[in-house]
């Protein structure tokens, strides 16, 4: 056990576990020169040694204290305890090595008893020096005593009195309240200590004992804080920006903290924040009087100005980031009392961090630890336009971020039928399910009562990229009625509301939005992203729409191309359901020979927005029965056509019932579909692979680069890929021969069946790349089909801690990883095969980081989330690449 | 290269490699002093070396030929080519060092021409030696010279003749026969060599050369043996039965191969078999005239029956097996042609296993070794009894053995409904689907004229245990007017078949059938295996009776006791719906109490049937909706209800189909079930834990030994285990002591689900007991639904080569068993943990070895599998303990 107090000169920041993070804070920007109050810290040692063996420890801890206080005295030239001249008071504050906001105790204005009252009141004025005394019993008597009714005798004393704010009180005033609360004091059998040091030592006990109040400990709870960390105590002089008109308190950001600017007026850089004259702090927060914004201090008080100025910034400098600074200013006096690193709009982050990366004050790596994955996000989606002040209706959860406005809609089949129209509705449901996706997909946004954030809405709007609030249950549905009610206001099907999915709230009426118009700096941090990262960024894209929004955003390829949402198309289905329903080779030819020119186009129009990128296209995938209508409907279709006489429609009809009724599955998921399907119908994996080489070829022939990877879903065995590849690989060279060109390809496969992964290292004897397929690979290696499990049980586990997380959500490294490691030691002891993973985890920065920490080459995410990916790409890199790399506390 | 030729006295048993497999007998029978005709063996390296380089080898190889014949001349005391005395003839046979049935070529009487000829005629009969030069001209000319016409020249000659038979030609016809074939030599310009040595060297070119025909390779392909072994060839003096009234040819059976006894008269020891006098094999092989059974001959030949008993009791001992060997009495003189492990039914199998066991010829793991798992499974089946001699009216594929009669129905509502009454009635479709699930498991056995041994029928048929004859093609079944066709048999419902799953043979009306009446020796056979395995044999059983089945088949206990299968009886079923459909905790608890009565007594019969042995009982593991009648039967019932106007019963049903339609999952096999179920409803898992508490204690307290394993189903993660058995173990403590009983139990866990393998260390911390479940965890590694992967395409994939066997018949230790590996040795590294298979597997001999050779504690499987189960984990056992043990090849 060495020192048990430190003067703040004696610290510094890394000293935050013995020092706790405030008075290692204050001690650093000590000895940066800055003008703090002097003061000392009691260290979290010193609470173990205490909460073990109070008496012993008090008993030692006081006589330092009181050296402490002398060699603070000296410093103010303040008597502890003045009963003459101005008296030095104190603040004595807890300050945990982790923030712990709210949690444990303070109490201000240490020092005050009846006399010192009257010498503070003589060297500065009655009232403010009643108040002060006033404010410290009150928080003495609280914190220290328990004494829990201050506040109510206040608000009594004002009703009575006919009163409103705290500062309608005068001195009288003050002194008969001084009075009341003496009273309370006795009524509990309490005194308020007169004794200043008696004052000190108990409320230093009280600091050390908050650390183990129930508050204190559910916090450290749930953010995993130890437990034997303890608490410092800080104990600083007052200063008080409230002594007289050449006093004042305020905030300053060393930059304007919406965009990130740094700005000038006449070549003079400004701060940002505000300032108020002749006040506390909590006469800011309070918002009784308006504060003056930070530049008229240059006019006002120009040497304090420029004091501050030069405050931040050094501090800038010093902690590499823009600063929002406390201070308080007493008898024309600047103190700083705390800064830290400045809350600010993703806008604002993003062009911080590549300010100060510019400026040659972090390094690439740094600026993009800045900027977090979140903020990124938020960049992508509409926003509420921030200066949009009318109150929200409701709060529900925010499930996905982004805002959008629409007519409110109750139904999924109205709500498909007018997005389809392109009208901008909302879906409003109580909950969603797979029979309202429909709705879901053609709505802007989504609002349920019910449900959490892992709720069939929640889950399906953050697949589609589209705003959803959910479980928002001030809102009462009446779906017969049509309308839902939100304490008075009531709202019809067709009014217009908006919904906000990153703040949660639903506003009435078309709100005004701001589109996301990523800055330039934005691409150039990604830029730096892709300089930085190790793990490459794909986009899942199916269409050449989807692709050129991949490209625009920066997706180095296709990572996932799925060839059968081309076929769900209005001219592309019937020509499908023709191939299907075939009862001949010749007939199912004579189908894929349509969709043969059909996808010729498809992919020749991918090959072109992706210039040159590779573009992995993955071979029919879902089970045919998919393609078909419902057998209800075929029912009600055989009926209608036979009404009408339609004899061929009847028939066409019951051909397809016939064929739905054979392909019907006990779990299609794990059934007739993926390779198994283009093994006993190997025409239809030829007709696509054609398509893919015919596309490519035209392609190349107009001076396109293209990169094809046919990739083959659903490998389990390796008798599957090697059938596969072996056949349809002479199909692309015939297909290149008879086009007279040569173009590089690879052929490939999905891992996500379990089995592939534990027996890669005899298919990758087969392939040149493997992409992880992990939505299935969790659905088997978890046993969960996503579909039930996430309406059935998922969230029951998720609120029960049987899962600390939705795997679908967050790649389960534990389980699906751990086979994913396997498969990658397997197969790469067979060749360098590349690896991707194109599951929905491809965009999730934690899955990101985990596929490169095993090795994988790229993700594969929706295009809207590719730049997302990219940072989280970078940052993954640098994390696990470098520890050596200050992993510094954004926010 | 050492040897090229080998005097049979020169070789022995294990020198196959190099003389073939018929060389290495004829050696080591010569070398046991048995009268064995003189000859010897061309090396199978000759063969190889001729192969590369036929002329040089052929000029190196003759001139050592030549000498070896002067050598048999002298022993046999005739000479080759002899023109004056009895002529030396010779038979030159392919020998392989694999038994290649058929594949290769024999030439007989070698060394007749013209002039031998008039010698053999003159020292035994004119028309002997005629049938025998006319045989070697068709044998040489066929086999040697490719001429394949001289059976239709021999057909057409007996036809112009008008003789039936062979034996109807006399002397004058054969020297006619010989002049047509000699000119049919010349029409293919060829000519029959009077050289005798040439004749030698022609047939020896050949049987070298016909270790290359296309059928040779074809065969090796098929049954993997190596293109590199060659063959050997037999040059043996020839030996004729037919010489006169003095000799014969035959077989004889060391002991009778019906049962395996060794019976005696007059206390003689009686052999079995037949012979025929002045015949050669082949006359034997067609039939004219009936041959003696051998034991005929202790009165005609006594010293040659002597002799041939001694030979057998030699041969017994020396081969320590049951043999079957050729003989030839050549004018009174014995001559021993071959012997070998005579072919047994499954009855002898064991007997004689036992028998040569506890004579102390075989050690008791040799025993073991002798019978395979397939003769058990068929002594567990009732067969058609063997001395029925009707013909079966079609034959399909053996798809699941056993015998059974019935009542033909083609419609499997019809047979569910006839099997309830208790009638005998045999399933008959075309192919069969889950549709017809309760058909199949109502019906003594399942006929389908389509489909492979792994469609539906026989799978199920299989799981079930009951007959199966699959893929009778010849059946054409006309389902509209209800009968069907095989050639002009007609069959109409009702009317009785007998099918045969052992052969596949299908017969009119009801043939008597031999019941399984396990022989002592059976269960001797067992009790040495159970005394030699190293990996325990449960049963699963569900029911007191299958219990009772298990325990008398030598169960030592039970592996899996599925409790859903207690709720879908009668009484139960109308219970656990009330339960789903309760609405409150408090409805769902009183289904539930009366439920837990009927449990306590399951539970409390199954566990007085197993008299102390272990006994795992899986908590409920299905999906709810399993329990509901189906959607559209419930409307039926509603709208049934409706009519008559029974309120209560319409809203009891509504309630069934929202409950049902609610609980409707697109994929069940990996939805809302197992312990998933139990999580989210524990009332459900503490009935059923209470209910095994209770029983115990029951039955505890009545001085039955019981010994309760609780098993939760579907684990995937360590918390869900945590979670269940944190609670469940509560109630069994708290069961207990109220009860006031002391009883061990253990707690443990299904490993279906892949994660819950990759995590097993964590379970296991939880866990005492980790059980397969190979079935789901097959599923769920392959991600095949076994529902519609075994109806869709594994059929196709087996066809197709893609996958080797059907994974769930027999475990994938590639994939699922590596993951089981995985599985072990985390939880090995964390406790010495109890581990099981109970999946289907269990009672698969291959997969029981790949049991073994992990280190799996037992194996578990259907009650009447048990015997084969036993059997298959003494010999994996013996195989893998210890590679000393000679693997001797039966049969």
């Amino acid at each position: 056990m060495s020192k048990w107090i430190y003067f703040f000169e004696e610290g510094k920041a890394d000293m935050k576990l013995l020092l706790g993070g405030k008075g290692a804070n204050l001690a650093e920007m000590t000895n940066l020169g800055l003008p703090v109050p002097p003061g000392f810290t009691i260290t979290t040692e010193v609470c173990k040694l205490y909460l073990n063996n109070p008496e012993e420890i008090i008993n030692k801890l006081m006589p330092l204290v009181k050296d402490s206080i002398k060699e603070l005295e000296r410093r103010m030239n303040r008597k502890f305890g003045d009963t003459e001249g101005m008296p030095l008071l104190v603040s004595v504050r807890s300050g945990a090595p982790a923030s712990m906001p709210g949690m444990m105790d303070t109490i201000l204005n240490v020092g005050l008893n009846d006399q010192t009252l009257l010498a503070l009141a003589k060297k500065t004025n009655e009232r403010f020096a009643l108040d002060s005394y006033r404010r410290l019993l009150q928080m003495f008597g609280s914190t220290v005593m328990g004494i829990k009714t201050f506040e109510d005798i206040l608000h009594h004393y004002k009703e009575k009195h006919n009163k409103k704010l705290d500062i309608e009180l005068d001195s009288n005033d003050l002194k008969n309240i001084i009075e009341l609360y003496k009273q309370e004091y006795a009524k509990y059998n309490k005194e308020f200590p007169q004794d200043v040091y008696k004052q000190l030592e108990l409320s230093i006990r009280t600091v050390f004992n908050s650390w183990n109040n129930e508050r204190a400990k559910e916090y450290r709870r749930l953010y995993n804080i130890p437990e034997d960390w303890g608490t410092a105590v800080n104990i600083v002089s007052m200063v008080f920006g409230n002594l007289n008109e050449r006093s004042a308190t305020g905030v300053a950001f060393s930059r304007n903290p919406s965009t990130g600017e740094v700005e000038f007026i006449d070549g003079k850089r400004i701060l940002y924040g505000e300032y108020l004259i002749n006040a506390q702090g909590e006469d800011v927060v309070a918002g009784i009087r308006t504060p003056e914004p930070i530049v008229n201090m240059l006019k006002q008080w120009p040497e304090i100005y420029d004091q501050l100025l030069k405050i931040a910034e050094k501090l800038e400098k010093h902690y590499k980031d823009m600063q929002d600074m406390e201070f308080t200013i007493e008898d024309g006096k600047l103190y700083m009392l705390q800064t830290r690193n400045g809350k600010r709009t993703p806008a604002a982050s993003v062009k911080i961090a590549i300010s100060f990366y510019k400026e040659g004050l972090i390094t690439k790596e740094e600026a993009l630890l800045r900027v977090s994955t979140e903020e990124i996000e938020k960049l992508l989606h509409p926003q509420v336009d921030p200066s949009y002040k009318e109150k929200p209706i409701a709060k529900g959860l925010n499930a996905s971020p982004g805002a959008a406005s629409g007519k409110v809609i109750f139904d999924s089949k109205l709500a498909a039928k007018l997005g389809e129209e392109g009208q901008k509705v909302i879906l409003v449901r109580p909950e969603t399910n797979p029979d309202d996706i429909h709705g879901l997909a053609r709505a802007k946004g989504v609002l349920t009562s019910r449900g959490g954030n892992t709720s069939h809405a929640a889950v399906v709007a953050r697949g589609m990229g589209k705003p959803a609030v959910v479980g928002a249950e001030e809102i009462k549905i009446d779906l017969e009625n049509k309308f839902f009610k939100v304490n008075d206001v009531i709202v019809k099907e067709y009014d217009m509301i908006t919904i906000d999915g990153t703040t949660g709230n639903v506003y009435l009426g078309e709100v005004p939005l701001i589109d996301p118009k990523p800055s330039k700096e934005f691409f150039e941090l990604l830029e730096l992203a892709d300089e930085v990262a190790k793990i490459g960024v794909r986009a899942n894209a199916d269409t050449p729409q989807d692709a050129a929004k991949a490209y625009y955003y920066g997706a180095k390829g296709i990572g996932l191309c799925r060839t059968e949402h081309m076929f769900m198309a209005e001219d592309r289905l019937p020509v499908m359901q023709e191939m299907i329903i075939a009862e001949t080779y010749e007939e199912r030819k004579k189908a894929l020979d349509k969709l043969l020119l059909m996808q010729i186009d498809d992919f020749y129009n991918i090959f072109k927005e992706m210039k040159g990128y590779p573009v992995i296209i993955r071979l029919l995938d879902p089970p045919l029965h998919e393609f078909l209508p419902k057998e209800e409907i075929l029912n009600e279709l055989i009926k209608d056509a036979k009404q009408r006489g339609h004899n061929s429609l009847v028939e066409k009809y019951q051909k397809m019932l016939i064929k739905s009724q054979n392909l019907r599955e006990a779990n299609p998921m794990l059934g007739f579909r993926g390779c198994r399907l283009g093994i006993v119908y190997p025409e239809i994996n030829e007709m696509q692979v054609t398509a893919i080489f015919k596309a490519a070829a035209k392609a190349h022939k107009e001076g396109i680069k293209v990169f094809p990877e046919v990739m083959v879903p659903l490998v389990g065995h390796v008798n599957e890929i090697k059938f596969v590849k072996e056949r349809l690989e002479e199909v692309a060279k015939r297909v290149l021969q008879e086009e007279g060109v040569n173009i590089d390809y690879m052929f490939g496969t999905m891992i996500e069946v379990p089995r592939a992964a534990l027996i890669a290292d005899k298919i990758a004897q087969y392939t040149e790349f493997f992409s992880f397929g992990t939505n299935d690979l969790t659905q088997m290696t978890f046993g969960y089909s996503r579909d039930d499990a996430e309406a059935k049980f998922i969230p029951y586990y998720l609120e029960h801690k049987i899962l600390e997380f939705n795997p679908f959500q967050s790649l389960d490294t534990e389980g699906v990883g751990q086979l994913m490691k396997i498969c990658l030691e397997k197969a790469k002891k067979v060749k360098n095969i590349e690896t991707g993973i194109c599951g929905e985890h491809g965009g999730d920065p934690k899955s990101i980081e985990f596929a490169y920490s095993i090795g994988i080459d790229y993700v594969s995410c929706s295009p809207y989330r590719v730049p997302v990916a990219r940072l989280a790409a970078a940052q993954a890199t640098i994390k696990l690449s470098s520890k050596k790399v200050d992993l510094v506390e954004t926010k």
